[in-house]
């Protein structure tokens, strides 16, 4: 029983995400959506880096994610 | 429920949206239209760096997208 | 009422546009034509940058092409 | 009887692959799903650079991955 | 009256037009062809560059193309 | 009688290839498979670089080759 | 009468080609096949850079493909 990409998305909507960018940022928040595309968008995210940044509410392109950890 | 990415953008039609772009730079502008490659229009769009620029009206390419953040 | 990007490069027709592209070179010129991947063509260009240079008659690649500022 | 690259990715669900990065990284853990594009589910990862890092589940998206090593 | 792309192409073939590549390249030449993905063949061409080199019938890759300058 | 490029995988499989890829890395292997997109498999593959790495079972992204070379 | 870009190709198979890549290298040989995607089989290949190099039989990937100049 496989867990492909897109369910393991779906089993993470209204959790925390982690994602790791291509320009190195890293951004942490609540996974509220996502396409086929992998755009997601979150919720009260923060961005985690040399300095801690609340952003709010965003929308990520999927081209610009390496990576997505899950808890 | 959850918040599809272009839901998002929709809702956000006509307020205030801030675009990181894969150069690094960061436009704020009013958010006026956007089609299903993510290629927006701003109205009033400001260039964020190390200058403040009013840059007016304008078409951004959503391949230069890195992230939409909304308030 | 939106004002979708690629109506945006219609109203724009036969008007002064600036393209600033991915190298950071930046066109000014009246925009004559336009397709669907956002290629497009200017009449009467200058390049922008530290020197100034007419160039004419040009077609622009849609894919190098950032943001396109209209008046 | 060749085996093509999605036959070998079926025939590790389950088992440790170690997958290079385009940004030099590299990753360990179990696969537990992949899609069409090669994006992949690991579980129990761990970033093996110059500190290794767990990072337990993790969606990884095939267009940032170089190779995949199996045992 | 919209001067399309590909129609500033058709107009151009048999005459010189100068290309900009992605690697700062440029080339000089008689358009001789191009197709739907503006890959391009050129007659007599010569790159312009800290030296100028003849190097006769050449086929561009148009992905590789920033932008074509015509007379 | 043209030798296409997928005609000259098939005619390599199980037969020793080097892959030259775009970080310049170079895998030597057992072509076991590929598919349409160039993606492939090796057996007993072995990086050539500063340091000879045997890597052994291996999937290669077909996006990030460069070139083919057989014997 | 235009010289479409695979046309180019098609009138050059069996002759010497010279292909320049987006690394910078340059291999000469005689091209011995190509497809759709300017993928690219060349026999008696030699790579032209601070080294002359012989590599014999070769598919080129298209994408990463500059130019072509023929004789």
């Amino acid at each position: 029983m496989a867990t492909l990409p897109m369910k393991m998305l779906e089993e993470n909507l209204n959790k925390k995400v982690t994602l790791l960018l291509k320009d190195n940022r890293s951004l942490v928040g609540t996974l509220v959506g996502y396409d086929e595309y992998m755009n997601m968008t979150l919720d009260d995210a923060e961005e985690n880096g040399e300095v801690q940044r609340k952003i709010g509410k965003v929308i990520i392109r999927g081209s610009n994610v390496v990576r997505i950890t899950t808890k």
